[in-house]
């Protein structure tokens, strides 16, 4: 029964969470999934896009770079602290990727958070990379236990801070693996995401109403697309990065 | 009515935290209160030492400037990772800091995560320095009510990790002081640390289990002050940094 339990323990895979990439560490995450989450808005743009028809999406850290695209002749989707750059075709509400915009486009993509993070999780040298909101969440899951990998939660958050909308996501994705009874964690930031959620699933928009990041996005009256990132399961895609390119993924 | 409003909103202190190091923005922090947390343990610690009679606490971040404060005759506390340095006079253990070692004395102080902590405040130029734990939580919060300035609450963390422990108390603390009236927040991490507070709270010794710090403290077999370092009220002082040294004041 020992035996058992400790060969059970030692399949289970583990749950890692960062809450910012300033608590990125790239020695711990070799060979790992990892997550990327940007509630508001980068990673439920991307999904969005995903679901209208992208063919493929081309993160870019850089202005300069999507620029450079933009000459190319690329569609490219570029904003930063919320507001479209003029070169860009579109800024990073979801609302923007429309089919019409996005079906069986290449695009390149560039934000405030979303994108640097991606060159950030690849220092890491791990496993895969993927790109997690609540658009998405029950194909990601699937997606994920399928793997059988360790997995890292990075969020975005807002300038390197904390936020409680990447966290509640994360509280509510570890939940769910954790009740597989494949996935453990010893980690307080998984935790904690875990209870948040607890407390945020029964109000979830209420819950984000007290959320810093709703109050710049309102100023800049930019917080109509809250009510649809919050939306569960509007698509059955998960966005892998392959080749520097994310490519969606039925899952 | 509402100039009113606005006039107290004005009024109203500000609450911000940082769950680690790595997250401390100094250009945000100046002038402010900072209030330096690491529950488990060594802000608990230097509460226990005030307690027991310590006449001042010198912290340093590098072992080697500790070394040479105990060739000048200083008592010293270090430990590296939860284990007493072999020059040091004693560890990290709150129950080190007993009257017979500490009563009259002053005390050099250096630590995994606590003392760096004080230099990396430092570069911000805040108003002042202070250390907060369970054991001096309502003389803290009597003593920053008195200031009417805007305060950073600073958690340690593990290894610049978000930690449980730490941000409880962020809770309490920050739930304390909103309740008086004279203090908002906008800040995301100290929204989370409410709500994680109103959790652990009904059973906190309960909560902590699930620290990954205590199966780190358990491990070394130094989990034996967890209870101690949950305890509120043990004393009255606050300890405040002057000159580069802590002195306690009673408040």
């Amino acid at each position: 029964m020992l035996i058992r339990l400790f060969i059970n323990h030692k399949l289970m895979k583990t749950i890692e969470t960062c809450f910012s990439p300033a608590l990125f560490e790239p020695e711990n995450n070799k060979g790992k999934i990892i997550v990327i989450i940007d509630i508001l808005r980068a990673t439920s743009s991307i999904c969005t896009a995903f679901a209208n028809g992208a063919e493929a999406i081309i993160p870019v850290a850089e202005t300069e770079e999507a620029k450079s695209y933009k000459d190319k002749g690329y569609l490219v989707a570029a904003e930063r602290n919320g507001i479209k750059l003029d070169f860009a075709d579109f800024g990073n509400s979801p609302f923007n990727f429309t089919r019409e915009m996005v079906g069986g486009n290449t695009i390149v993509y560039s934000t405030t958070n979303g994108t640097g993070l991606i060159d950030l999780a690849l220092t890491a040298n791990p496993a895969t990379i993927v790109v997690g909101s609540f658009l998405n969440i029950s194909s990601l899951i699937r997606w994920i236990d399928r793997q059988e990998q360790n997995i890292t939660l990075l969020c975005a958050g807002w300038k390197k801070r904390f936020n409680l909308e990447d966290t509640v996501f994360v509280g509510t994705v570890a939940e769910r693996l954790m009740k597989t009874g494949r996935y453990s964690t010893n980690c307080d930031s998984t935790h904690a995401a875990m209870d948040l959620w607890s407390i945020a699933k029964n109000d979830l928009r209420g819950y984000i109403e007290k959320v810093a990041h709703r109050s710049r996005l309102r100023e800049q009256q930019l917080d109509d697309c809250i009510d649809f990132c919050l939306q569960h399961d509007f698509t059955s895609c998960v966005p892998i990065l392959q080749n520097g390119c994310f490519i969606g993924f039925n899952s």
